[in-house]
Order: C-alpha cells, then structure tokens, then sequence
C-alpha cells in the first residue's frame, strides 16, 4: 500500500484493498443467506456507503440521528439506528421525518424509550419498526433476556411494530481469547430473545448481530442479519481481535516526523486528535507503523505521537503510515478520506459532519 | 451550574464561570509583567479567542496551521505557533501566507525543519520569528539545553529570526504530585536556555512556558510568557491537577441517560466521540458527574458511557453534566458551544474545524 506525497496528519485509504473487504464481506453474507447491514459509524461517509450498498447491502446501521441523516440525504433509503435513540424534544420531529423518508428501524430497550419513540411518530401512515435491544454479555444498553417479553408486550400496546432483536458483543473487544465466547454469547442471547419473538410476533423475527471479529461466527442460525463496520477499513485491534493480516488493512492515518528529538525516537503530527486516544487495556501503545512496526507509539498528546523503539534512524520530513489502533474515532476525527489506487490519489471522499446527536 | 434542557450530547459553556476564569488568569499575568497568550488548541473557538485578547492577551498560540488561520480570519493578529511546524508542500505557501498576514512565531527544534521554514518564507520584506523548542523533561519535542547554541546559531545564518525559546513541561500531567517538579524543570531548562540566547541574540530573550497546571508557577523570573490553554474551561485532569475546584468549572458536556439496563446503572449519549478516551493512567473512569459525584463513568464505546456505582436510581431521559477527563480533545469533537448564563442559552458559538494539520 505505497501512499502518495500528501498534507499529514491525512486519512487514506486504498480502494483496492476497500473493494475486497467490501466483496468479501458481502459474498459471506449472501452465500450464508444472512442480510448485511454494515454499521456506518465506522466511516461515515457516503460514497463509501454508496460501494456497501452496491455490494448488496440491505441498507445501513446507524447510532445516531445526524448519522442517520447524513446517510439518508445521501441516498440510502434503509436504515436501523442500533441505539437506544431518544426521540424527545426537537429530536421528536427529526425522527418524524427520518421514517416519512426511508425504511426506518430503530432500537428500543425501555418503556420510557418505547413511549417516547411512539410519541415522535403519533399519526404517522405506517407504524415505527423497532428491534429490542438485548445485552448478551458485553454490559453496556440492552434488556437481559428475561425482560424481553414485557418490552415487547409493552411497545406492541402502544402501536409499534416489533420486528425482532439485536445484540452488540461488546465484550469480543475484551481480549483477543474473548471474541469465540462472545460470540457464542451473541448466538444464545439471540436463540432466547427468537423463542419469546416468535411467541409473540406474527412474523419469524429479525435476529441481528454485532461487531466484525464476531461477524463470521454471526452468519449462521440464529441470526438473520449482521451488522459489522470496522471490515471495511480493519486496523491495529482487528489485527489483534480479528487476526487481520497486514495487508488486508485498507485505511492509514499518514503522519509526518516533525521531531527526533532523542536516538531512536521519533515525533509524529499525529497525536489524539488525528489517532483518538482509544486503545484497549489488553493493547501496549497507539497505533503501528508499517513502516517501522518494531516500533511503539509510546506516547499521545493532541498533536504528537511519541514513537520509541525505532531501529532505523528517522529523519524530520519522514512520512509514515500509521494502522490506529480504532479506525472508528480515527476516522471520526477528519473531515475527508484521501482515496488511494497503486500510490495515486484517485478520489476524496468527505466524512460526514464530526455527527454526535 | 444550572443548564436549560436542550439537544446532547452538547459542549455547555456557562459564560460567568467562563468570564472569571479569563479576568482571573490575565489579572495574575499583568500583575506579574508577564506575556499570557493563551493555547488557543483548547477551544478552536473564535468567539472566545475575542473575550482572551480583550482581557490583554498578547496573541494567541496554536498547535497547526488550520488553527493559525482559523484565528488569523477571526481576526488576531498576533500568533505563536508552538509546534516544529513543518513547511513542506502546500504547506510553504499557507505559512508565507499567514507571516504576511499577522505577527507570526513559530517554534523550530531541529535544522531540517528551520531550513523548511526558510525556504517557504524566502524573499519576504522581513524574517520569519522563531522560538527554539527546549525540552525540560516532557520527552516529547525540542532539544536539549546543551543543543539549543547549535540550532540558535543555524537559524541565524539562514535569516531566520530567533526570538527565543518555549518548553511544555508536559510530566506535569503524569501525575497530580508532579507538578511542582515540572515547573521547577520548566524554570531551570529556560534558565538555561535564557543565558545561551542573550548571549547570541542581540536583544533579551523571550522564555515561553506552557501548561494550565505549571502556569501560576510560571508568572516569574525567568519566564516572559506564559501559554496556558485548559484554564478557560477547567476539565476533571485539572481538577486532580492543578486543584481547580468543581465552582470554577466552565464548560461540562451535557448528556443523557438513554439506558438504565442494571440497578446502580446508566448509560448516556455521550461516548468516546462527545468526552474522547483521553484518560491519564493515575485516573480512573472517564469523567466527573455534577449529578452523581459518587458514580464512575466506568466504560466508554463510540455512542455510550457506562455509569456504575449510582446511589439515585436514574431515569431514562435524565440529563446530566459530564465534566471531562480532558476538555481540548472532548471540545475538540464538537461542532458548536451552548452558551448558557444563569442556567438560560445566551448564544451559541461555533468550534473552528475539526482541524488539525
């Protein structure tokens, strides 16, 4: 993956190696018969979403209203906000427009938060569909499987349309020996959440899995539909996580050497501003250098990464590219890809508004 | 700190607290006869670099070149970019640009990166200004004292003009027992530096501190500037740091409870991309909760912190203020700042570009 000369600190990615992850994700998908529903968080970009969709994706996940937004107005006409959305206030009426505009599904996994969602759609044409989020492990959102007949119960009552259940396994991003039992964890929270939907439901329900190390266990009874993100770009804690080989990454943040300021050091221009400051506690350091992967990024402030461990001497005016460790809050961070082919820039790509709400 | 109901995850600044943190910093650097100018990384906020400069700011400094012309366009005319800047590419013009536009300061720690700056300003009507960067303990940029007579002497045979020398005494933040070690360093490396300058400069030597935490130690002999940045806002570091009690906390991130999904639990909307992962080592949890000073924001992903150790069972719909681990990289994800006084929206003020080269 040779980069051009560019500007740093610089997202680029290298549209060979996106086109095969996006293809190789979406033929698992299409041969198992489960849909793929990429989380878009992870890029929030819309010509990238664009080559998702073109792969047969059946839409997109979301986590926010901006988010859902952004991908809405740029053509995709099927999205799932995966998250407990809060429809109150000014939010109510985005929310409204949002399910005039597309096929919308949104998670639930309250009574307050079903209230509110029906509230925000009251005498709409058609029903609001959401799915019950369910935690299978990972502590974060979701119902434990004993409360998921009474939520159900309890949005059927107030006139939305239960269409089925999700998981995220979160506790895959633990530790690298983790990501089999969470998986495990997805599929049994979703086979019990299956029996009590298909109870209650007039229509097999939608079961629908979480996170790219577990995605390939996820393409198999019970789950009809996946919902990975980071497979598109990879980067250090798939590396990790997801065993992904080097050159499958497809995205880097390239950084300049500003500083040598001891032997065997260097300065980088990417600090947590450009990187994020997000690393796993099972993870030492802040990215890797394809360049110098001996190395340790020892050390971020918001603009300088403090690279230790180098065995080649660098030179101030050196570019590198580093892997981040998560290419999420990477991405997140900028405000455009640089699109890459054989070391030429072919194309840029804008990430969406730095989109929260 | 009352604030009024509105959108979250959302920057709130309370503008009394905002205003008496800005008197309180330049009161002390008057009174002392010391430079403040202020590190304008912190809030990439026009609007607010303004209150600075009219509280006697001697200009402003910044990490990059998009923050140099985000303020050279809001209109300060005085910059100190306090980073081995390089001017390579593009980025030759764009730095020739803003030295013709305002009184410009750049930092140099090494001769390629001197040379670099030469280069893009050469047959300018007058020299480009340049501090050399020493470091005084941090291990991140800048030379060593005993290497500051060198690069003085390289910069003036290449018609750079060297003003003087800066540190940031950046093992301030490694832990709150540091601090006074830092700024002792701080005081001893420009001491240092201070005797090597005058006697190659033909005029006194201008010696720059950095840091919020270091800064009131700072308002002395040697020092002829001060850069604090987090001071405006104060942040959860800060509070461990530097004592800045929870009344002097301007500016929270106010988030909502969108899941209660365990007792003594809650998750809010304000993730890694509302507070970021910053988060030194001898801290724990990831922010402070004006509502619950007892809970620990014990897991932060994207869209979601989790909350543990609640005695108030919470409510789905709560909102609460999240002072952050670290207030540059929180604001920094941030588009726009809710200006509130007296707990009602006076103004809303926008965040400079995600920017970061």
């Amino acid at each position: 993956m040779p980069i051009p000369e560019l500007d740093t600190p610089a997202l680029v990615v290298d549209v060979d190696r996106l086109e095969t992850n996006l293809a190789r994700m979406a033929g698992r998908a299409e041969a198992a018969g489960i849909d793929l529903t990429p989380h878009a968080k992870t890029h929030k970009c819309v010509p990238l979403a664009r080559r998702q969709l073109a792969h047969g994706a059946r839409g997109l996940t979301v986590a926010t209203l901006d988010e859902a937004e952004l991908f809405a107005d740029g053509g995709c006409d099927r999205l799932f906000i995966a998250y407990p959305c809060w429809a109150g206030g000014d939010r109510a009426a985005r929310l409204r427009a949002l399910h005039e505009r597309v096929e919308l599904r949104v998670g639930v996994d309250s009574v307050t938060g079903a209230d509110q969602l029906a509230a925000a759609i009251r005498g709409a044409d058609h029903p609001l569909t959401v799915l019950i989020e369910v935690d299978c492990g990972g502590r974060r959102s979701g119902v434990t499987p004993d409360r998921i007949r009474d939520l159900v119960t309890h949005c059927l009552r107030i006139g939305l349309d239960v269409a089925g259940a999700f998981c995220h396994p979160g506790h895959a991003y633990t530790s690298p020996g983790q990501v089999p039992g969470a998986a495990a964890d997805e599929r049994a929270a979703l086979t019990t959440a299956g029996a009590v939907l298909t109870w209650l439901l007039d229509r097999p329900p939608v079961l629908s899995g979480g996170s790219t190390p577990t995605a390939l266990d996820g393409l198999a009874h019970p789950l009809t539909e996946v919902r990975p993100g980071t497979y598109v770009f990879g980067d250090r804690q798939q590396m990790h996580l997801a065993a992904v080989p080097e050159d499958e990454i497809a995205l880097v943040v390239a950084a300049r050497v500003v500083s040598v300021p001891r032997a065997g050091e260097a300065v980088l221009d990417a600090g947590s501003k450009a990187l994020s400051s997000d690393r796993p506690a099972w993870l030492t350091g802040h990215g890797w250098i394809a360049e110098a992967p001996e190395a340790t990024v020892a050390a971020l402030t918001e603009e300088h990464a403090v690279v230790r461990g180098l065995r080649r001497p660098p030179a101030v005016g050196d570019l590198v590219r580093v892997v981040p460790n998560h290419v999420c809050t990477a991405v997140n961070l900028g405000r455009e890809i640089t699109v890459v082919s054989d070391g030429k820039i072919v194309d840029m790509w804008p990430v969406g508004p730095g989109a929260r709400r």
